[in-house]
């Protein structure tokens, strides 16, 4: 709705106010539309970025004067600069910054929609061929990981590195002493428990590792051993589901930080200082850490909270166990999964027999598939550019 | 100190109390003592990963005994499990979490230490050939990349990639859509600020990354322009003085989100949502994003605190254009150096003239950077092994 018909400056020139016919309105300050103005001088043209330091921004602009026109922008004089800019009308509504409401803590963005083990049954796929010829497919697939923090895909060749090619369809592999990639396998002395027979509780991978690795890419080369299923649980959702059951406890193991701790090798020593349930300053829930192997001593918590903190560690694992909350799969030679790993926890049942389990594991990045997503989408045009 | 003399059970075994013979104590709950058990069925001996989950400890778990030993030694017996771990003192000691003090937000630990610009007279610096041959030299040289978030290393191959041979003395290399590393140098069509001969302000790398790379390295090949110095500013110090000068805005830039942007080419449009000022939950300052060029529209902030918020980051800018905050210097052909792009903030001055500046630039991981840091102080042996 960018429909306004009006524009008064208010405030002294501190800010100008939109009025739409019905009454209503938006508001602007005077410093936000300077230092975001789009003009040549302000940002490059060639490759969008701001030109002018806040500094170089006299602190006592006002808004001189503004002018709204029949092609729905807007034409504003900055004084003490005697500068004119024009605006967008419908760029000025998508950043709207006036009655913004306030969240309650732990909200999600519209992007994001939790699942429970019912998303077994509509896991987004898609086969590797289409995903290098179709760009479109490409895109709905990357779009189901931003919402769902999960895909999978399949029909990749079966052979060792080929997770790297799929990687490469929208990012970038982060390097870590696991290697470019890593292989997942029984071992007989393993550096990690990841590298046996033993099932694995769900959990969030190198929360030791500060920032914690983004995506995991977890491919399948063999698997005829017996069990050996995977399966993914919504961190996200369990949080929810924390916050719903156990308000404290959700605040407890937010406002905390946990310490996390790998030292599987003699040439590694990780060790990290972060909250099991990560929010933004604003309350947005934006991480799960979750893995009871390399959780280490928790020190970060008064004397007096912390049996309610371990209380809420509890519960939150109570639910990260319920078996209505995972959906689990079989992975075939050639499948893999892709999994953020700030929020999805995956685990795998134990297995035996004579056949065999191999897989291979890489971290991707989330933000490098982000922005494939948003070239994509046809929405790489920078905002600057619109 | 971890001379205690005596042990009591309290609280119906939901804790027990060493205590000194001053009359101090320290007190550890039930639950926390078994969870963080090292005996062989609790942690793998061998990679020192826990075995067993949350769910796998009665929620009922209490102290049934607790006897001290002359060998400082504590052994535990818990129920209903009937199960007994020793403790050793020193261990408990450093892990005590009981009476931790309250801190003010924007604390730091003291693993780090704050400059100004006096910092130019002390930059701590090491020649890469001696980085290569002596582990005690490099490990103070990392120590220093963490108290003060910058080093410079002098003395390195005058070739095209040699900034990898530096990178890999200490950690990995993070791949990004500007490649494992990217040419700084003038350009006639950049498409990134960077790469012109304009000066450019102190500044944290790629705010529009999530996460923000952790650490930068930028290594010269040729510098004969006139002008082109580097310098850097600590942030941290910059937002240290943005606290006492200005609380309220200190608060404003650590409680709202700021937004980042880039799409200076057509195949990538990378955005974040993170504050300038970043705390853990209990209020440290662990991170500082300040780039004028790619911070974006800031929509996360309330109408009625909009004019504050961009005072406080006027009034934070103003910090970091401080000269008094700046130290200087001028790289030579071989020589890098190492920032912490959580904290330091870089910039350079503007070049002209007939010579040539030619810079490589790659973002190295730092928690790669502290493991092998905890590794060459012999700290490698991980907790669980003590």
């Amino acid at each position: 709705m960018s429909d306004f018909d009006r524009v008064e400056v208010i405030d002294n020139g501190a800010a100008l106010r939109l009025l739409r016919e019905d009454g209503s309105d938006l508001r602007f300050h005077a410093i936000w539309l300077r230092d975001n103005a789009l003009d040549p001088a302000t940002r490059s043209p060639g490759n969008g970025q701001r030109l002018i330091t806040i500094g170089e921004i006299p602190a006592a602009t006002r808004i001189e004067s503004a002018v709204l026109d029949a092609a729905n922008r807007l034409t504003v004089t900055f004084a003490p600069e005697n500068k004119t800019v024009d605006f967008r009308l419908a760029w000025l509504n998508a950043l709207a910054y006036d009655r913004t409401p306030a969240m309650e803590a732990g909200w999600l963005p519209e992007s994001c929609e939790t699942w429970d083990g019912g998303f077994a049954t509509r896991l987004p796929q898609l086969d590797f061929t289409r995903a290098k010829q179709d760009p479109q497919a490409l895109a709905n697939w990357l779009a189901a990981v931003r919402r769902f923090g999960f895909a999978i895909m399949t029909g990749g060749p079966v052979e060792s590195g080929a997770l790297l090619e799929v990687a490469a369809l929208f990012g970038f592999v982060r390097e870590t002493n696991y290697g470019r990639w890593f292989e997942v396998k029984s071992e007989i002395a393993p550096s990690n428990l990841a590298y046996t027979s033993l099932g694995l509780q769900a959990h969030s991978d190198n929360p030791y590792r500060d920032p914690v690795p983004t995506m995991q890419l977890l491919y399948c080369l063999e698997n005829t051993a017996e069990g050996g299923e995977s399966f993914v649980v919504d961190g996200f959702r369990a949080v929810q589901r924390l916050r719903q059951e156990n308000p404290d406890g959700f605040a407890l193991l937010s406002r905390h930080c946990a310490r996390f701790e790998y030292a599987g090798t003699s040439d590694t020593h990780l060790r990290s200082r972060k909250p099991i349930i990560e929010l933004a300053p604003d309350g947005e829930l934006v991480g799960v850490r979750f893995n009871n192997r390399s959780m280490a001593a928790v020190t970060d918590v008064p004397y007096e909270a912390m049996p309610a903190y371990y209380a809420a560690y509890r519960h939150l694992a109570t639910i990260v166990d319920d078996p209505a909350m995972a959906a689990s799969f079989k992975l075939e030679p050639g499948a893999s999964f892709l999994v953020d790993n700030t929020r999805v926890l995956h685990g795998r049942k134990g297995f035996s027999g004579s056949g065999s389990r191999w897989l291979q594991g890489c971290y991707p990045d989330k933000d490098g598939l982000l922005s494939t997503l948003a070239v994509l989408q046809n929405n790489g045009r920078r905002i600057a550019a619109e």
